[in-house]
């Protein structure tokens, strides 16, 4: 059995959800968000993030984090704040030793729905059926957590998806940068 | 007696500066750059950003950081991945509790030079002569890293200090080579 943990990244609401996969079976451990006051300044708000996914890891142990990668937002600044939520949940990962995987959120849809331009309805409407679930996860933020566990989860158990994680993209510039 | 860490964020070279004030004299304390390999996944390049400032707060136990702005860059992707850096920067200052200043490219180099649009030549002649080294601090990273330390110690001396115009300044350098 193997277990991931699932992020939605935001400064103002992390969505997380903990799948566990055995064989090709997904069951639902846990999920929820991480709320951050929009009146606190950015780094207290980071750390609460931080500390919000250390302590997930911390109570779940999972072997595999799957990060959402960031939405290029029209408003530039929206985009980059996000960033920063991103870089101290990829450090909680490194820093617990975990597995890290990184996916699109069009990558996410199609792995759910076989469509990377699906709706949130869509995305809620299977991830609550992949589950077995009564309703689907709420709030959204945290349904989303949970599509990107699950989207780890099937890749996992697939014959390899191309690589489309930031990290890989950003490695393969650098090598063509540099020949 | 204040001592304040500055940080040139990067996800390839991180410079930073440690700079005492004291009163109104500032003097370098230490200088440097967090160097990580292109070619490691981004995950691992943010620990060791977060880990290098984790360890400079140790050694000096600043009371402030004061850390350079994201600068939009045209690629939007190079601006977010930064963003990354900066988030773990900014959590490493808040871990530690420390006073945490963030300044745009373009006060950092007001302040020192007295132009937002300063060449980075300015910028480390200005560096060179407010601390009275004998060369300006390499490599240029560390630099920018020192003047976004030295930013913070003049917003916290004001009221302004006209004699640290550049001009002036270029101009008293300018007679001194003549005589």
């Amino acid at each position: 059995m193997k277990l991931v943990l699932g992020i939605d990244p935001g400064t103002a609401v992390t969505g997380f959800g903990v799948v566990a996969l055995d064989g090709r079976v997904t069951t639902l451990v846990e999920c929820g968000v991480i709320r951050t006051n929009a009146r606190d300044p950015l780094p207290k708000r980071l750390h609460e993030v931080h500390q919000g996914v250390v302590e997930l890891i911390a109570r779940h142990r999972p072997d595999t984090i799957s990060i959402e990668d960031v939405f290029y937002a029209k408003n530039v600044r929206t985009t980059v704040v996000l960033g920063h939520a991103r870089g101290v949940i990829l450090l909680a990962g490194q820093q617990a030793g975990l597995s890290i995987r990184e996916y699109p959120p069009s990558e996410i849809k199609k792995a759910i729905t076989g469509r990377g331009s699906a709706t949130k309805e869509q995305v809620q409407f299977m991830v609550t059926r992949l589950l077995r679930l009564k309703s689907a996860p709420q709030p959204a933020d945290a349904a989303d957590g949970v599509a990107a566990a699950l989207c780890a989860c099937m890749s996992a158990s697939l014959p390899k998806m191309p690589e489309f994680s930031l990290s890989a993209l950003l490695a393969k510039a650098a090598q063509e940068k540099r020949r």
